[in-house]
């Protein structure tokens, strides 16, 4: 069912999703508070952006401008939605395409910023899909593999440009190859814990175009309490 | 000053050290702590093994035999004076000689356990070196480097026998390629901080000879509270 999430805290940013087949997911707070945002960011682009939650929480963090892509129209409708309802259309562009196509809308070195929310699995014929589409888009490399969406990121951001994503844990090394392999060279990551004694499940890696090695390993982020509540330093982030 | 320490809480291991120039450090405690040794563990394998602090620590968590190496000669002298005094000359033996020959004492595929806490800073021409030359051995590269260890390790390793090691977090994407070059294939990692808020400045990686890939990020430890007393997980494994 299709229905508008406030987002308490930012400045009640509100954010329309449809529960059957699409919600937000608390990484989608996470990288746009990751994610480097200095004096110098005039333009920023978030892919894979659904229903464009990270668009809209940069939107309370910067006045830059931000474009968000989302192949699925639905999807994007949602996300046309929100801008709308929050008065952000003259910050927030959306544009209805895969990534991989991205070349026919913007020239090499275009972004200062970019992040990604990326679908986690890989497409493989044995994968578990989901029987939703939309859920299968969201959570499977349908579209463009990460290799795409690298690739694509190392041309359309400017030279020292950020990208920052989040990602499941075990694929870790295979992301920062990935991301070296297209001169994204892995800055700062933050691992993120579910609960304290339980193994990270997902990260956040921010790289820089063509940047110097050396990478900061964050004090990691821990999601919950031992009694399934928020920890301080998330709600903090999420602003409740 | 030479003198002998009480390890407190490890059944009072006692170890010899130089406070002047030698001493053990943290990171040897932390990592016989680390390390897995199953019940299939026979052979272990210390290198860099300085006054040989891991393999008296793994003395009181296994029954197998523990062969230690290292390099300095007086260094050593230390290690086997603690062995004597703490009647473990059955359980671990001493070489004193340079990593990089070990193929004259042992065969390949040896040794199921193989723990390395090596010198952290590459030896480049320009590097700071400390005017006390075991201060310098232990802390640049300059008997073996990074590789010459892995690659000998490597050797030396049954099939998925494990290798552990400790070191500085900079060097960490560094010391994962290195390891995947001659199959020691990573498979746990826990990062160390020094306190909440800070980035990580240790790491401890686990890898497997020719091990499947897949890699579990451990709940990193915390090694001082606010006030600069340790944290009660590191007690714990200290023992106080």
């Amino acid at each position: 069912m299709e229905h508008v999430n406030d987002l308490v805290g930012f400045n009640n940013l509100k954010i329309c999703q449809n529960d059957d087949w699409f919600k937000f997911s608390l990484e989608s707070i996470l990288l746009p508070n990751f994610v480097t945002i200095n004096m110098r960011v005039k333009t920023i682009l978030d892919l894979c952006s659904g229903n464009a939650p990270i668009p809209l929480i940069l939107s309370q963090r910067t006045k830059s401008s931000i474009v968000g892509v989302e192949i699925q129209k639905d999807v994007y409708d949602l996300a046309l939605k929100s801008i709308k309802l929050n008065h952000l259309e003259k910050q927030i562009t959306m544009i209805n395409d895969n990534t991989i196509n991205l070349k026919h809308y913007f020239n090499g070195d275009s972004f200062d910023v970019i992040t990604v929310n990326p679908p986690y699995f890989v497409n493989h014929h044995y994968s578990l899909k989901n029987h939703d589409i939309h859920k299968t888009y969201a959570r499977h490399e349908i579209a463009a593999t990460l290799e795409d969406i690298l690739k694509m990121a190392s041309f359309l951001l400017k030279n020292n440009g950020y990208i920052a994503l989040v990602h499941r844990t075990e694929r870790f090394f295979e992301i920062i190859k990935k991301m070296e392999e297209v001169n994204l060279i892995p800055k700062r990551v933050q691992f993120i814990y579910p609960k304290v004694g339980k193994n990270s499940n997902l990260v956040m890696i921010e790289g820089v175009k063509n940047g110097h090695e050396g990478v900061q390993f964050l004090d990691p982020l821990y999601i919950h309490n031992e009694d399934g509540t928020y920890k301080e330093e998330i709600k903090k982030i999420m602003h409740i």
